[in-house]
């Protein structure tokens, strides 16, 4: 069996998920990483026995034998890898959010037009959760007629919250209508199938208040109206008491809900405080399967030529509605 | 012991309750009832073995065996009902909306503050229900933090559509963010401790397509941002697959939720489809026990001189939050 | 209307719950109260208004205005009523157990009989419960194939012990499987109609160990084969974290269960613990709405000549399972 | 790194689980598989990239590039398999049951005993589900008090039963209480920390009543009293409407839960019916995470030389305490 040979540029936490999950995907090998610093692309190499180490993208790309990317750097940087990796002929799996502008989200897509015969796409791995994706399959055979809401909640816990505000100062981290809303929005695309036109916004930074000074919030509340006469209505937070991601769809004729009691596991319990349901504590422990789906699909797309169903252009439209929200929050703050 | 001995004015399926419901009062009495049609006053009296009947509100007002009213005609006839009662030194309990317009309710605010000595409150029975007053007690004491957002999701089954029509053709019925939002418009209030400023609505009559000929709907979504710096995310349906009213109060430090599933009793099955809870078919298995509360809390309020929480001021500043949402509604249709 | 007059005989917990449902029941009225001690029959006069009062059954029976008669004093003092009252030819409610010995209940059997035309019927109340009744119907109309084994988990709070233990001290308590266990040996036989043929026991005084010192025990599992090849599982327990009764009836095609999380209201709750639904605190919180039903259905019994599904005889069989139950536990514990 | 090169002897089902899971394992790799058909073997290797393939457990073995066996034969060849393999001096993983008998049993328990510095484990995967593995860890912390009974319920859909039928005729079928009895009898011993004494069976072959006739049955019921005065509630089926593998740990200060209800995934949804979760269809759907995380326990206690914790004896203590439940049940069917 021909393995897809992979190349990990950013080797944060999401760069090693996915190098992890690359390499129990009996398709595919990770031949390289590239990441700035010289010192952490010798820790990765011998941590995951991975030959090949860089600190720059293009000389990554001078190898041959690397048939595709994985961009998981920060947002900013996605723009640079991603239109090298086109040049250099590679399949390409980006990270979300695509960008941090929509200008460099549209060079993005053009380079990736430009790409031909090879697969693009962008991490938005909810679509590949098991919930969601029979959600999806639910709505297409008509299980609850035609979509008119979709309801996103998006919640950190609040132990994030002083990590999140020195990202914030240090200019790292962007607002959370766009960071986090960047799945939501995502996904009240993929279900309404619309767009969104009127965004209407609100909420604060109500326990981490300096984040005020930044424009930026711990709970934004959103509601959008669709050019298809739909709805969406959007809520991030990260003050909640766990990490909290559910998602309601309804429709003319019923109603699908995702994860509405973020179960930790099959365990419950009977305590002097009642019935006790333990909640999910970070994202990777929701979200684990989704990632791993997602990446094998990726493989399975380039091994079979599949195109993946997320678009460069869905990168583009999520970034979009983001920013729609986030200028409707700012918007309302002004009153 | 001295009993309150009501007359009930309106014995539709509203009024009948209430008369059941006082009648198990130890300390309450029903002596009279009034209707327009004669034969329905009289069928009342029989059924339920009250003493007076009459077909007009100021006839009823001059027996002075009567103390209180229990007002439950058609939103319309609020008005008249009750400055009558109020000129004729009654206790009044008022059904929800307090009326249809802003100035019929401030004229009943006004002769309400005139009666003075006499207990006036409105029928917010959600109130009264045991888990949305647990609720209120422990957001009064700290359980949630400070609330930050209310959503409130009232549905009706699909099978109330053809009444529905019905009645809005015949000019009966208000839209539905007036008629079914009342009840969430004062939790909003009562929750959030503030009023709404600005509202943002859409939605459409997306399975009985005909009630648009009426400004009317049979979904509705809303976002509110209230003075206080809270929001409210308001929802109001009638194409639901059963009766389903939902809330959720999110605090700085948790969440609360009520009737997240709308069971309709204990009993749960493992059936070819999974496991399944039926759900809550009609408004009265819901509220069955709220509406009992509310009129017992009330009749306390007239022998002990207590002071109904749920002032006339509520009655009216609920309408004018369900106009808000329903003039929003209107103009994000205009679009 | 004519009004069923009632005697209440015995005025502790369970005969004012009788007592003041009864003074709900539009059909049935309170002219009598029958204690041994004069004050305490003079102090419930009072507080619910009843016209006689007396401290012996015989002469409460010699007032010709009482209909019929609710028994709710201990079981002890059952028969003594019952036989009483049948010879005084009054429709009689009594409580469950039906008596403290087989010989008591089969008098009691026979002086019904004799007591042609009139109403008697025992208090299981759970046959009442909405969810129950449902779940009989559900079975009866074939929902879940043929019953083939009943699980009956009935638990008190540990706070319920001491007060327990004082009881069994002072030989007033019977042991578990005998108190507690009436119900679920009568919902056992209800819904697998057949009978117990053999019976496994087990379990221990693990919590409150003195009450081994009266054969009793704070927990009893138990496992029975019935005359139609069915089975039930009952448990019993008063060490729990809350009021927890929970059945299930396993049929060939199908299972329903009732209470498995015995939630106290439609609250619940996203704390720093999790998802949290607190639970029914008590026995009359869970069961207040079948304690209801139970005597209205007596009521109409009484006013149609209808006959309870209840009978004497099943007053009987439940006790007879509850005794072997609790010989199989002293047998598994000689061994 | 070093990695542990594995041999899978059995390549039905288990057999090629085990193979893809160890795949997936960065320490460990599999250098060859051996079943009894030569056709299947060479499908396996090519399917599975596997160099070498054998059609006798002793050709194997006389491979030197073998550290490792997973033994996923029926169980009749367990012993043989083990016994060699001792000989052989690898490490061996044996699929449950340990064997058919309990002769068989202490043979390898002893077999085991001789293969000094080698590990040796028993496929209970249950332990290592996240599940049960936190229950475990709560009660050692003392979250639940002294656990003092255990419930097991086991059940398949009754889509399996006529492949069941078809395996009981020929022989290889073992009734339910020692085939699926196997793991709830594990389970029993390892949260009770006892052995069973006493048991009670009952049950019947309700809906496939062709098994009769080979004294087995299609629900099996039992109570079991413990040497540690606890007791153990075990209850096995194979017609119920979906794969419900669900458990309960009652202690003296709390009580937790195993998959009360076997949701399918974090979907749900609001249909005609009422409130739905889709069930698990299948033991894979549920125990996938189990499977996977027993095995790279076994590969880490090889590579760390750590000893697992399930031993060969608690191999044969579950199924001794199986062959009881079924004698149980046979002795009361005679009665």
């Amino acid at each position: 069996m021909e393995k897809v040979r992979f190349g990990v540029v950013g080797i944060g936490s999401m760069g090693r998920m996915h190098l992890a999950n690359l390499q129990r995907n009996p398709r595919a090998e990770v031949v390289a990483v590239c990441a700035r610093t010289e010192g952490k692309v010798k820790a990765a190499q011998e941590e995951f026995h991975v030959p090949y180490g860089y600190t720059s993208v293009e000389a990554m790309l001078e190898n041959p034998e690397i048939d595709a990317l994985v961009v998981a750097t920060g947002a900013d940087a996605h723009k640079e890898a991603c239109l090298a990796a086109c040049k250099a002929k590679k399949h390409i799996f980006c990270e979300k959010p695509l960008a941090k502008t929509i200008e460099d989200c549209e060079e993005i897509e053009k380079a990736v037009a430009g790409n031909v015969g090879k697969r693009f796409t962008v991490g938005f791995m909810r679509r590949f959760d098991p919930s969601y994706a029979e959600a999806k399959r639910k709505i297409r055979e008509g299980a609850i007629g035609k979509p008119i809401l979709f309801k996103g909640v998006s919640l950190d816990p609040a132990s994030v919250l002083p990590a999140h505000l020195e990202g914030v100062k240090k200019g790292i981290y962007v607002p959370w209508f766009i960071e986090m809303g960047s799945h939501d929005t995502d996904l009240a695309r993929w279900f309404l199938e619309g767009d969104p036109v009127d965004c209407f916004a609100s909420g604060d930074a109500y326990v981490c208040t300096e984040l005020a000074d930044y424009n930026d919030y711990d709970n934004g509340f959103s509601l959008t109206r669709f050019d298809n006469n739909t709805t969406a209505y959007i809520q991030v937070g990260r003050t909640a008491t766990c990490s909290h991601v559910e998602s309601e769809i309804v429709g003319t004729k019923g109603t699908l809900r995702v994860n509405s009691v973020p179960r930790k596991n099959y365990l419950s319990a009977f305590t002097g405080s009642g019935y006790v349901e333990e909640c999910q504590e970070s994202f990777l422990a929701r979200w684990g399967e989704a990632f791993a789906a997602e990446i094998d699909d990726f493989v399975d797309c380039v091994v079979t030529g599949r195109t993946p169903e997320t678009t460069a252009h869905d990168g583009t439209m999520s970034l979009k509605y983001c920013l729609k929200l986030h200028q409707a929050y700012l918007d309302g703050k002004k009153k």
